[in-house]
């Protein structure tokens, strides 16, 4: 298995990006009905690399420029073998003393790489982070926080939700409005704020959506300041959008899923600007940190809350050394009850590969996005259409009118995936069709990129 | 790594079962801060096997008879393996088709190897089935589908829960409370409903409450039958509940984690009896089955509510393959957006140790539950509290009085524990404390039993 992952991840560049197959064509290789007797594990593995391998779409290719390329190192994926074979719960303290406390240590180590304020520290008075097991889970647990927090705790017995108010952009990740929908925030109760021209949250806008809610007796209770965008990379204004909440007693949760860990290399320590009064944070090291999914960092300065909303316990079960941060739960800070020791996968990369290895990766990736960027500007035939201090550019093709711009750049997106030799993903900013063009893979290196920059040009 | 693991596996029987460290210990040896330099890859696996493995409690050891000991093995735990270096993204079909269309496969195998109804088969009109990071998830996912179907949907735009009504008894797992508060159904909406002397639901109180609740104006809307409660392993009775849930429109969500499993030896097959009425189901596989967590099979017989309460799509965008089950997109089944390729870990297990492992495990461990059980009726100090079909003892010391007994018990298990020699669960059962014995560990030989008998008698 060992040799097979080594030898698939160091030929990966040889293989087309995406599979060819349709619906149902992998099933259609494998028995319909489970086998009575036991297979050689030989036969297994032909079946991993005959039928499996070939219907994946190769999300640590050198050409996927999709969603963020998810990343994976040879550390990571050993703790992630190591995790298997303790087989340990971390649900309590308790339950496995060493998997709470290295993840405990981890989110600290965590907290000063990424240069996150004081008061996320687990030593701090009231914050500590904890590993979700993605950013959806992050961003529902802060919402389940904030609800808590603004109704006093009566949530958990009268479920009352009806007044309680949302805010973000529609930049904001899909996983707010479900995070939000699933915690009885209906879409009526999701406020859109507008955006300004670098698809970052109007913060006059939202200043007067809360004032107007109030004034309607309604409670504002949860805003989502975004850094790195999905679509566009676009960075709303988390200092301006923090006094708004302050004022009106708003939980104020950053969500750095795509761009937090930039953060690593000093020169970008930018992207985490303004946390100081946020309530929550969550960003994700399965990008550009090698350590592979599932692994999202989450950060309160408010576990009270968190603790309040999570906990099953009642009151007079609750422990002291929990309390007091002595010991924690883990499974009192998550929507699941079991969790697995994933902070392996972050001790193992953050020492085995250190930092030395992060900065370089991160900094390539954003001057290669720079260089790229500088060949499309000078192409007439595209424009750039969002702002690109980091690794996603955002291009289409201009068309003789926007909506024809639109019909050539889809066009665009899919024939250049249709090659195989590459993968984009399409958004729209502003109603417009985009080419996201995301660099982020480890092993992509310039020749890579000009060589996908060359299957667009041709392409348009 | 490889031997790492195999000689912790091969001699887990010769260390304690549970560790001796206080809150703070493992952290107290490990660098307050994140080195600066690579560290070699023996420093961290020297640091893992001095430090990690002695902070932890080991579930995996054969005098474990806590909670349900987790189970892995070889072929899974290489799944989790390949699962991290693979590293590819299941949220939707395109995002990696392979990934998608095992899973499926798997939960039709599972389906079949647990005899489940054929509604569940993702090959049937509007169900299916999927892989969940826990059961709690799966609960979640099962409330959230039963509250936007008794709503036709609105939930998602007005958020208001305000009418609808939970049942289930004092034994539910805490998953399920959490869950509804999660969806915004505070504990004011959860009916615990009465349960009988074997810690079963008791229909009759069930009926007379939903129809007290509707007339009231209230809305029942959700119910959850367990197959196998955490503190005793009843079953509630599921056929029976399920005749009153048709009547009033409520959703049977029947939740096997602890036991579901049992269903692969076939003169088990009863624990999954009444399913046929229900509209959904979970299981773990990582117990009995060696199948490592983490892994919760969820199966439902309505799709349609799953994706209406799940889906973050508007209608207009979703696709006419996913809706017609030719593609899934799993994103829609599950409250996060990101999932890893779990389904290798059941491939592996099924393929290479077969059903024809798992069965003679099962037997054994319920065997010899039946043998332990004759020991402890023979001892007159003892009393066991349960009905105990399966692997689950549930025991107390009689005392001189019932009050008198709940100290000598809760001082056995203390006691017990204390010599790190076993590990076991403490719960009460209708106010009194009782000492789960709980045998489900791979390793587990008869002459583990009886001496950890012997330890109980010794400690009486």
């Amino acid at each position: 298995m060992i040799e097979l992952i080594a030898s698939y991840l160091e030929t990966i560049g040889d293989r087309p990006v995406t599979s060819d197959v349709r619906p149902g064509d992998v099933r259609a290789q494998l028995p319909e009905h489970p086998p009575t007797n036991p297979e050689p594990f030989d036969a297994v593995l032909r079946d991993v690399v005959d039928i499996v391998i070939p219907g994946l779409t190769h999300w640590q290719h050198p050409n996927f420029y999709a969603f963020f390329p998810g990343n994976s190192s040879y550390p990571s994926i050993l703790a992630d073998l190591l995790t298997a074979g303790l087989g340990v719960q971390g649900m309590s303290w308790l339950s496995s003393p060493a998997c709470t406390e290295v993840e405990t240590l981890m989110m600290d180590w965590m907290q000063e790489l990424l240069g996150l304020p004081a008061h996320f520290r687990s030593t701090s008075e009231n914050g500590g982070g904890v590993i979700q097991g993605s950013a959806s889970e992050a961003t529902l647990s802060s919402i389940l926080a904030a609800r808590w927090k603004r109704t006093d705790g009566r949530v958990n017995t009268d479920g009352d939700t009806s007044k309680l108010i949302a805010y973000c952009t529609s930049q904001a990740h899909s996983s707010i409005e479900k995070g939000l929908r699933i915690a009885g925030i209906g879409t009526a109760n999701i406020r859109i704020v507008a955006h300004d021209e670098n698809f970052a949250m109007n913060v006059d806008a939202l200043r007067a959506i809360v004032e107007e809610d109030e004034r309607r007796g309604l409670v504002p209770f949860w805003v989502c300041s975004t850094h790195g965008t999905t679509s566009s990379g676009a960075f709303d204004p988390t200092a301006k959008i923090a006094a708004v909440a302050r004022e009106h007693r708003i939980w104020l949760h950053v969500d750095a899923a795509m761009h937090g860990i930039a953060a690593l290399e000093p020169s970008l320590r930018w992207v985490n600007d303004g946390l100081e009064l946020a309530d929550s944070y969550c960003t994700n090291p399965h990008k550009w940190m090698g350590v592979n999914f599932d692994c999202d960092l989450f950060w309160t300065a408010d576990r009270t809350s968190l603790l309040g909303a999570l906990s099953i316990l009642p009151e007079y079960l609750r422990s002291a050394a929990a309390q007091s941060g002595a010991a924690i739960d883990y499974r009192d800070w998550q929507i699941p009850l079991g969790r697995r020791f994933r902070s392996l996968k972050l001790w193992f990369a953050i020492r085995t590969d250190g930092t030395d290895v992060f900065r370089p990766l991160i900094r390539s990736h954003v001057d290669m996005t720079q260089r790229l960027a500088a060949l499309v500007a000078a192409d007439p035939r595209f424009e750039i259409v969002a702002e690109h201090p980091l690794n996603l550019l955002c291009l289409r093709l201009r068309g003789d009118s926007p909506e024809h711009g639109d019909v050539l750049t889809d066009a665009l997106v899919e024939s250049a995936n249709a090659t195989r030799q590459v993968m984009f993903t399409r958004t729209a900013l502003d109603g417009r069709s985009v080419l996201r063009f995301s660099i982020g893979s480890r092993t992509t290196t310039w020749e890579h990129v000009e060589s996908a920059w060359g299957l667009l040009r041709d392409g348009a």
